[in-house]
């Protein structure tokens, strides 16, 4: 009954949980000035299992959400972090052991937590209409206090949420501060229900649509544009059945299509272009010009999820797992049948794409991604991970980049503009960075136009950050229209 | 104005301030079972900087102090580390800046905080009356909340500590619960006076008396037996007009001879008994037969602290500096110059003594301390630091010793007895155990009779333990009598 995690590499050495709940008043600044005109808060969630797991072969994806908060003002950075007290973690911290199962799998929970939510809140971390939420693809999101990181509870938009799930790569609309969103599995595990919300900046849903997929997948990131929004279906399959007998969420099927559904913004009517098998995650960003739409995303060949089988049994590939950022071109008039063509924007592998979110779903010039490797700057000593940032034009095709250390890994960097007007890419990026030989963790403000010079400032955080996913700025004006 | 410490090594590397509040709810046991028995709380106090020093060369004693607590129960233990809320944490807190100068220097402070309490709570955490009290000898201890770690306030005895001061060191008589305590520098930084108190197991204080040293200096450590206190002055030296002219605290005077004050027990009268110089702080343990006092203690031929400069301007002499576990022999009838005899206990260099303290002030057969060195494992990489615990009978010398590490460093151990009764010295002993190349800590639960064994039980803490002081280990029953 002691507390001991497996003795596998997802739960040893720099992948151990670090469970640490906590706060840190002025983080020490190692190097450079903190700006003063970086006035919010930037919010990350990190995937940390507080027990050791209820079933064998358990991966990150499956752990409880934790939320951590460096908000600045006046030069200083105050850190905390604390995990979301979703119904799941509460009654596992009471019973002191897990008690949920596989991943996303209810078939294989304790008896005694049958029905309760298995929501983990540890995917993204967002601000709309004045309220924080964490949230993961498989529930709705959990509300959280700005200030203290408690737990406000399930947010399902004061029940207008129709769906059993919403995604954890909402979008919002700068033109109006709409939050546009969808719910897959939308009517349980493995359905291939959609549906399609937008809500507007109030925080009330004011669309809903419902859709079904050509086949059940993992549908984790979207596309919007001004006009549109797009439904990548990729071969990552689920089936009842499978789920039910104790198999994998998700199979790797390289036999199937891709698919986009494309529905017109606030649009009751799908559309599914239809292309060739390949893998993509998350969206750099989309737009549209009234017909054409382009969605900037990383391409590969197949599933980036090493604990996603192959359906054929292959072994994972890591060669064709990278994923290459693409430019996905789509005519919302065209045969359907012809699908869309792709175009690669780099040369370099990577994921973790992000803009400057004051031009999501807009025609944009820059945007961030993380990078496993960078041609010409080998590294050979055969690790895999994200050890580089680079700042891209998605029109030119042109990247900055920056290389961490060969000790480190790089987690998703988020643009912050220092003024709401500032021009488009004209900022700060903020990104942390493991440091492996130390267990602790940097947070970098780098000068997002130039983001391979020195830092404007480097903050140290003395412990390890556990495993981090997605995380957004929020402005203290944002803040400061807080509810509840 | 960034939050930027010293390039200097007390403020780099392994000793890189931590400063982080928070907890963890069961800790993972990466070894062996927690014992069942073992009910109660382990606290222990840390000194770990909240803000960068207010002045140059600072050192550890004077930063502030972050009590930390491990709840043992049904094999699980919960952690918890919080800063202690001395009014000049809270202070530096709210200007997010040190304001407080050189250690026990309050000319060196800004002038906003004159007249504040300079005390930093970071020596000793210890329990007495249904208070958890954290203390440091140049103030009166603060109140913790023995849950949550929140500060209650100063404890004054309810007014009754007529001292300015009270030591870190209070001994507790398991005859009748009585606390044995007193405060030097008593009517100011400084001065001579000493003030000797005895407080009931109820915790008033029921016996005051006042004494006058032979020369100010620091009484960080003091010797209890059952018929006996003692004070021993050590020429560690003290001078109010140095330290107006910014002068050191303490320098080491090795021209000076030793005194040990003999006072009866809930006596009056003082006798100084004088010895030739030498250095020694904490005490292992005394007990007197009626008429001879025997104090065991580590002895080494000058000062141990670096921070504080030989009076002669000579380096500091770590080869001079180390400590031998001694016993100091006293005829209390005897003539004060004769002073007193010492014999060495054992030929390891070491300190932290601490004993089975149900036979506090009481002969006895069972201590621990650290070690740096034991002769025949030399390891030859010429780091300074305890990498040793020893179990010692101090009636024999025989020792156990455990190596803990090239690249870790033991800190002060404590004995736990499994259930009150339990016989002299069999039980358990817990420390911390500092991993440098994982920047995390291990609390190992030993069993006491063969600490060179396999651990009990190994749990494992996912970050560095801000350099610690004292701590004690205090019972579930005990618990439950708590105030306030």
């Amino acid at each position: 009954m002691s507390v001991r995690f497996p003795d596998e590499p997802g739960f040893q050495g720099r992948f151990a949980p670090v469970r640490m709940e906590g706060e840190i008043r002025g983080l020490e600044v190692t190097q450079g000035e903190v700006p003063d005109v970086l006035r919010g808060t930037y919010y990350r969630v990190g995937a940390d299992p507080a027990w050791p797991p209820f079933v064998d072969h358990d991966f990150y994806f499956n752990a409880d959400g934790i939320v951590s908060m460096f908000r600045f003002a006046g030069g200083y950075v105050d850190f905390r972090t604390r995990y979301v007290r979703t119904p799941r973690f509460v009654a596992e911290r009471e019973a002191r052991r897990s008690l949920f199962g596989a991943y996303r799998n209810p078939y294989s929970d304790d008896e005694s937590v049958a029905g309760l939510s298995r929501g983990l809140a540890n995917t993204n971390v967002y601000w709309h209409a004045g309220r924080l939420l964490a949230s993961k693809e498989d529930s709705p999101p959990v509300q959280v206090d700005p200030d203290t990181l408690d737990t406000v509870g399930e947010w399902t938009w004061e029940g207008d949420l129709s769906s059993q799930t919403a995604t954890a790569h909402p979008k919002i609309d700068p033109r109006d501060g709409s939050l546009v969103f969808f719910g897959y599995a939308a009517k349980g595990e493995t359905t291939p229900d959609i549906a399609y919300y937008e809500a507007d900046s109030s925080g009330r849903i004011v669309h809903e649509a419902w859709f079904t997929a050509p086949y059940s997948s993992m549908i984790h990131d979207w596309a919007v544009t001004e006009h549109f929004v797009i439904f990548p279906i990729i071969p990552l399959t689920s089936d009842l059945e499978r789920l039910k007998a104790g198999g994998p969420y998700y199979v790797w099927d390289g036999s199937r299509d891709v698919y986009l559904g494309v529905v017109p913004r606030r649009g009751t009517n799908v559309r599914w272009f239809r292309g060739t098998n390949r893998f993509a995650s998350h969206i750099m960003n989309a737009f549209d010009d009234g017909r054409h739409v382009y969605i900037d995303t990383p391409v590969g060949e197949k599933s980036a999820f090493p604990w996603f089988p192959d359906i054929t049994g292959a072994p994972f590939d890591p060669e064709k797992s990278r994923g290459y950022l693409s430019r996905w071109t789509l005519d919302t008039r065209g045969d359907p049948d012809e699908g869309f063509s792709e175009a690669r924007l780099t040369s370099c592998p990577g994921e973790f794409p992000r803009t400057d979110e004051r031009w999501a779903t807009s025609e944009y010039r820059f945007g961030v991604m993380n990078l496993t490797e960078v041609p010409g700057q080998p590294l050979d000593d055969g690790l895999p991970g994200f050890r580089w940032l680079a700042s891209i034009d998605p029109e030119t095709g042109q990247m900055r980049t920056r290389f961490a250390g060969r000790d480190s890994t790089v987690q998703e960097a988020v643009f912050v503009p220092p003024v709401p007007d500032a021009p488009h890419g004209h900022g700060y990026v903020l990104q942390l960075v493991d440091r492996h030989t130390t267990a602790s963790t940097d947070l970098l403000v780098l000068d997002a136009r130039r983001i391979d010079a020195e830092p404007v400032a480097t903050l140290r955080i003395p412990i390890r950050m556990p495993g981090g996913l997605h995380g957004n700025w929020v402005s203290e004006d944002q803040l400061a229209q807080r509810i509840g």
